[in-house]
């Protein structure tokens, strides 16, 4: 089954290496009722939809498709509460691991947060000097949460 | 935009043609706020993840994708709400016009209901003789609404 283990941390962005080539996201949820969430994303110039379970300890079950991205406009314009999540991500090898490196813009302005995904969730990897504070537990920086409840209102 | 636009009808079984060759549905809802509705359906072998829009008259947006049956099962039994649809759905051309007829089963057994999609609000069409009241706006024929209120306990 596709599965989703994620480590969430938050940045020392003074420690950050220079940033290059970054992925221009937009995304919306449907509003669910919490026992899963489905999420229109546009990325660059691709567009997924993707549903997620209730996460269970750092695990959630995943679902990604690939969209039309005339479909994924429509999608975050018709189905999606406002404001849409808008981000800057940026991928960072760091010895063996892929970081995803998000800055939020929007009512998220200012807020960074590292993510690295990982095989299992006790698997070992080392954390770059930028990375700080793990907030993987904390519901406040889920996406889905910062649409209703953005950092500029924390 | 992919638009759905349709009308829904009970029946009269006594008047109903030999029916053949159905689609074994089984379909499952995320549970949502009531904005869209996201349905993950396995027609036959097939499976579909469609998401649609609050109705405007008779017509929604809808937005539907093939996925692979196995993500089918597993998003039916995690993400979605006990129990599920289950359902038979025959095609009956009818004077140019394709009807979908729905024969519920489990908690909606004794259900029937027919569906004609058109192309236009407006679009006229002729009902076959085994069709009877509509129910286009009556939200208990829902199929979303069919799972927490089945037609059993009306």
């Amino acid at each position: 089954m596709p599965k989703e283990i994620e480590r969430k941390f938050l940045v020392n962005p003074e420690l950050l290496p220079v940033l290059e080539n970054p992925h221009v996201i937009r995304q919306g949820y449907i509003p669910t009722q919490g026992t899963a969430t489905v999420r229109i994303r546009i990325s660059n110039n691709k567009a997924f939809l993707t549903l997620k379970g209730r996460a269970t300890g750092l695990t959630r079950s995943e679902f990604e498709y690939p969209v039309p991205l005339e479909d994924a406009e429509k999608m975050l314009q018709e189905l999606c509460v406002p404001p849409l999540i808008e981000k800057k991500r940026y991928l960072i090898l760091y010895r063996g691991h892929t970081w995803e490196l998000d800055l939020f813009e929007g009512d998220n302005a200012g807020l960074i947060v590292a993510e690295i995904e990982l095989d299992d969730e006790n698997e070992a990897f080392e954390k770059p000097p930028w990375v700080s504070q793990e907030v993987s537990f904390d519901p406040r920086y889920r996406n889905a949460n910062l649409i209703t409840h953005p950092y500029s209102r924390w």
